[in-house]
């Protein structure tokens, strides 16, 4: 497997990456050295496809291995469902000493990783991705969560996992629709970090959402690098880790708005991307051929790239974003395919234009 | 007013210990160059006291000041309190940069100290112990929480202040049991670390427990600097900081078996030291003269020294006690008059024939 280490000094740990390797995650367990027990986390959907799976091959390593499923989607990454596995938890005898394990998407990985962040004070976190979403993305990193009614990951802390498991293989069970809104965040990589990196998704994007072996594991272990190093220089978003969040600041308020109903995570921000690009064109920051590149990748993978919402209703949204510091929203702006910057003084009036010209393309 | 530092890194703080000097919290906070929003989080209990003024100091000092009132009470550190407290939050449009002051006690400072961890990923936190416990033990080192129907503290982080703000004038209004389960943990500090301090006390009780300022002040002073020390070698508790927990083992057991209705923390933890004494006594680890000094102190300040339940059930809880690791009980076991040792080996038996020594006193 491709291994690659985030670099926290005492929190520092590796990130796997593989084709057809689920059977190795209990050797992979046994060096890290934990205690005898484990808690696996998953939803409903994953747990169906790989839940049994998984389960056996820990228990085959010699773990005792307690089971949870939780019911899958993000209306149900909530308070109310950490405290259900807070009691599972405790019913199971597990200690301090104890793992949990999450198994699935962004949204098993942020409910579990919370959970195990404040479980007796923090518990080992792993955690196998198995969207591409979370394999390029929400599992790297430490940012755990739950929802709250008013925001999106609003209570969480970060929490670094010990071991990141990734298994491309399980990226052939999971719609295309989620394939398409992963790529959104891949696609982020390359715009906020390494033009070479968006040359080769222009090259080879349909090979990539076809699952091509070599060029997917060569995307998501580069989307991996890219996350790891910004984390790595910035664990707790104090300036630079910021610029991940391009594309972010609309797209939390269109997810927002359509009640979480309508757009998957990456598809919000594929559209907030091409948002932030207008304003940024808008401000003479960003060449028009740039956003073009970017308008045209992101039309090609099947993501939207108009905001077909009154503009007024997503402006109200943005003071409830977490992004927000003395009421003021926060962009990442693009200046070129692989540079941006994070500007405080954006205007309403701005806002408002990009959102006009990005009313339909 | 006197100041001590937590040695942290970059996460260090000083903590600040004051006689009438409530007034200068907002210029002190103003030195720490936060935003201008905080959200001040009391129990009606000290809301009643000191809230209002509280309030008020900060709002002179420029700072928009949201107030909440907990419920007071350990029965009400729950995730359902934290849960409320983040709807006020949210509501009062309070933002990542944000501060949350805790005053009040242990269950005050746990409380808002767990939210202030977990909303946004966590916000500036500053601590304003009013209770002796809290001044000496709970709002140093980082140990937020809320607690869980089967285990106390079992949903909580390592999340640790900017400030401690101590003024020792607030012990004034506290009930006289409450300074003396607060004396618990002071004379904790000089079982598990310094017999000078341990001898101080013995001399300067009767002072100490009338409030006198200049033996409170090195009281306490001397306890935080203690924890201090302690703290800033193991932040995470992966060695010595268990020390801290001497007594903890029993006097968790203790609360728990009587639904932390008989107890307060420090009277269990008092009763509790005085089981591990009896162990490492019959061990023949400790001279039963130095035991003896242990037992004679806490007796003069008024605490519980026998253990009047049966021994059955407290062994019973141990094995719910989140200080176990492999299903084995972990006991902090005093050598000498200021100095323990961590102990994972105790057998029920030896467990049990110490309780029917602390049968009766």
């Amino acid at each position: 497997m491709e291994r690659l280490t985030v670099d926290l000094g005492e929190r520092s740990y590796q990130i796997l990456i593989g084709f057809a390797e689920l059977d190795q995650l209990g050797a992979n367990l046994r060096a890290l050295n934990l205690a005898n027990r484990i808690c696996l986390v998953t939803n409903t959907t994953v747990g169906k496809l790989y839940g049994g799976r998984v389960k056996s091959v820990l228990a085959d390593s010699g773990y005792t291995v307690s089971y949870y499923e939780a019911p899958d989607g993000e209306g149900y990454k909530t308070l109310q469902s950490a405290a259900a596995i807070y009691d599972h938890m405790v019913d199971a005898g597990m200690e301090r000493g104890s793992a949990v394990v999450a198994l699935g998407g962004g949204v098993a990985g942020d409910l579990a990783g919370f959970v195990a962040a404040t479980y007796m004070r923090g518990v080992t976190l792993i955690q196998v991705p198995t969207t591409l979403l979370a394999q390029v993305d929400s599992s790297v990193g430490g940012k755990v969560a739950v929802n709250h009614p008013r925001g999106k990951n609003l209570i969480g802390c970060f929490y670094q996992p010990r071991l990141v498991f990734a298994d491309l293989q399980t990226l052939r069970t999971l719609p295309e629709r989620e394939i398409k809104a992963g790529m959104a965040e891949v696609i982020k990589y390359g715009v906020i970090w390494d033009a070479k990196f968006f040359a080769f998704l222009e090259q080879h994007l349909e090979r990539l959402l076809g699952l091509a072996p070599e060029v997917l594991m060569e995307a998501v272990r580069r989307s991996c690098a890219i996350k790891a190093e910004i984390v790595s220089r910035d664990e707790y978003e104090q300036g630079l880790r910021g610029i991940l969040n391009f594309g972010h600041t609309i797209g939390h308020a269109l997810e927002s708005l359509t009640g979480y109903k309508v757009y998957r995570h990456g598809e919000a921000v594929a559209a907030g991307m091409v948002a932030a690009a207008t304003v940024a064109a808008h401000r003479g920051m960003l060449e028009a051929a740039d956003r073009e590149r970017l308008v045209s990748l992101l039309r090609r993978t099947g993501l939207p790239v108009s905001i077909p919402y009154p503009d007024r209703d997503i402006l109200e949204l943005l003071p409830h974003d977490k992004k927000v510091r003395l009421g003021k929203p926060r962009f990442v702006l693009p200046l070129q395919i692989g540079k941006v910057e994070i500007c405080d003084g954006i205007e309403n009036g701005e806002i408002l234009s990009a959102l006009a010209a990005c009313a339909d393309h």
